[in-house]
């Protein structure tokens, strides 16, 4: 990972927000700009350089990981460490204007650090820069992501080998997650979602411990972080006999999948992938069922930017990776979402996710 | 679970702080009031009662699973509809004092809120009061305590199973987390720690791709979810024949242990648990080689209130549930820690977990 380019992106950033520092403190921003990947941190940038700053408890591993910045370890609490960092640099009185990422940064850190600091260090909330540099993924990071991707893909196979009536969702999921480790993935991007029954028309029905029945559909949404990168996918298969309402919207889904996919190249909005596959579901008088969003970025974190979502103004560009995962929902009844991961290309997309999107009944 | 009393005794907190309303916005304080177990929440509590605001994902679900509060689904932004919703009840031009939880509000959240909402609703930063209620469990909670440390417990006898020289630390860990799965665990409480070799010497040394070697300890510390419970236990083992000098360390954390666990009653200071620790180990001369502090709270969330550590002055009370964790660490050679889950009683405490800690090599 090139994290000498991504930090010098960043304080160019500063120079034209009028910055002279910035203090990262949300972890997957740390870890995107000097390869920390532990639980404690924050990573402060200047015109000077980094210095990246921790806890004992990731004292050899910061030294292992950290590129591109000085390593400190506090004795104390880490934002504490900051501070006294500041105090020491900064003891005369030209004011200094450091940042905050405001999205990440709480009320009552923001209170600590300034009760710490003195006054001629201003603290300012900054966007979200280092997001907005995430959207767009490096040669290195699409190595990682397809990656997880296939890993990710080979969980379904998993999957349709334990799924049945009778099995409980949490043995699906079990069995999903057991097959995920042992292909080396640390965790998985998110609680699995084995949604049956009725339970398939709640959009996040994380798997529970209902037995799988049969005449609906079973929702299959999983992902496994693999190198600290994120899969994510959605397949979902009927149970028993078929019936001509579920193959009608499934294929309505899957017809709105596909819409979508190809509404996504350089120079579209996020709002009008969405729309595409709004609007083929409403043709098939299946609008309001579709009750939240196309999609969103995925990457280090199962949710980034950019949100593929209604009237969202965000231009793709290559190098961009997210989610299509149209759905519609019946309360009470059942549901359908069908969900790839797709990387814009220069001239359109890569449909990262193998695995096939063919009416699957068990 | 009482969520009626729980938000009672909020209730009763609002007028001694003198706020007209509380935003809880941490999902496990959410969960703690009102039993919402999604991702996408807010509970509002003020005089007249409460309300629960999602978004359309957890329509179903909120209206299943809130208890105490009105349910409120927002169309766009779930925070937006907070606003709307306030605008609303609050037309006439009354100052009204609303608390924002600052250990978990964001700098941009309060921007966003503070633009929807009219002069006359005014943003304080409330403080940790909702952790400070969930430090003392009810009896309900720890039923549910003692449940997950008991499934916790059987993970480390199927580690046993599988731990051996030359198997993965990853290995491991699937086998465990599989187990939990099996059993009704939701998920982890956080991610398994199997560290071996000079890994062993990391406090937090996440199960790896490193094959187990002879010769060093092996770390396991680990837990998992039974409905919304965290569990949370170290134990370490020998690899090969044992050395004296192995021994010796082992015994000299576990008589620390026993130490701090002999000092958790009624009225003692959690400063005064962790300096029992701390002391033992350094008669040892081994004071330096523990670095971290020795336990935290434990209940929806794996990391609670209190810290036990250093000079730490919060009041141990029958019903808090704390975690005893020393350790000692030897860079680039190895490391022990041995931590159990005690819950303080009107005399002095239960040790939760039920696994032997005699010295066990493989």
């Amino acid at each position: 990972m090139n994290y000498a380019a991504r930090q010098k992106k960043l304080r160019e950033y500063l120079v034209s927000a009028r910055l002279d520092g910035l203090l990262i403190s949300h972890l997957p921003n740390v870890r995107y700009l000097c390869g920390f990947t532990g639980s404690a941190g924050f990573l402060l940038l200047d015109e000077a350089g980094s210095v990246f700053f921790t806890d004992v408890r990731y004292d050899t591993q910061a030294h292992e990981e950290v590129k591109g910045a000085k390593v400190v370890v506090a004795k104390k609490a880490v934002l504490q460490g900051v501070a006294e960092w500041l105090k020491k640099r900064h003891k005369r009185a030209r004011a200094w204007r450091l940042g905050l990422e405001a999205e990440h940064f709480t009320l009552a850190d923001k209170k600590r650090l300034s009760d710490l600091l003195p006054a001629t260090i201003r603290l300012k909330e900054a966007p979200a820069q280092v997001e907005k540099d995430r959207m767009v993924k490096d040669a290195d990071e699409l190595v990682r992501i397809r990656a997880a991707v296939n890993l990710g893909a080979t969980l379904f196979d998993r999957a349709l080998e334990v799924l049945r009536p009778g099995v409980k969702e949490s043995e699906v999921a079990a069995a999903m997650e057991y097959a995920a480790r042992q292909q080396g993935a640390a965790e998985m991007s998110f609680p699995t979602i084995i949604a049956s029954g009725a339970r398939s028309a709640l959009p996040h029905g994380r798997a529970s411990e209902q037995a799988i029945q049969p005449g609906a559909f079973v929702v299959c949404d999983f992902g496994a972080i693999l190198e600290g990168y994120c899969s994510d996918q959605t397949r979902t298969v009927w149970v028993g006999a078929a019936t001509d309402e579920a193959r009608q919207a499934y294929e309505a889904v899957l017809e709105a999948q596909l819409a979508a996919i190809a509404a996504v190249r350089p120079g579209a909005t996020v709002g009008e992938v969405d729309e595409a596959a709004r609007n083929m579901l409403r043709k098939r008088g299946l609008g309001r069922y579709f009750t939240h969003s196309t999609g969103h970025g995925v990457g280090l974190e199962i949710h980034e930017s950019p949100r593929v979502a209604h009237g969202q103004k965000e231009v793709l560009e290559p190098g961009m990776v997210i989610t299509i995962e149209p759905g519609v929902y019946f309360p009470g009844k059942w549901g359908v979402r069908i969900e790839d991961m797709v990387a814009v290309t220069a001239s359109g997309c890569d449909v990262l996710t193998p695995t096939s999107k063919d009416f699957t009944a068990v």
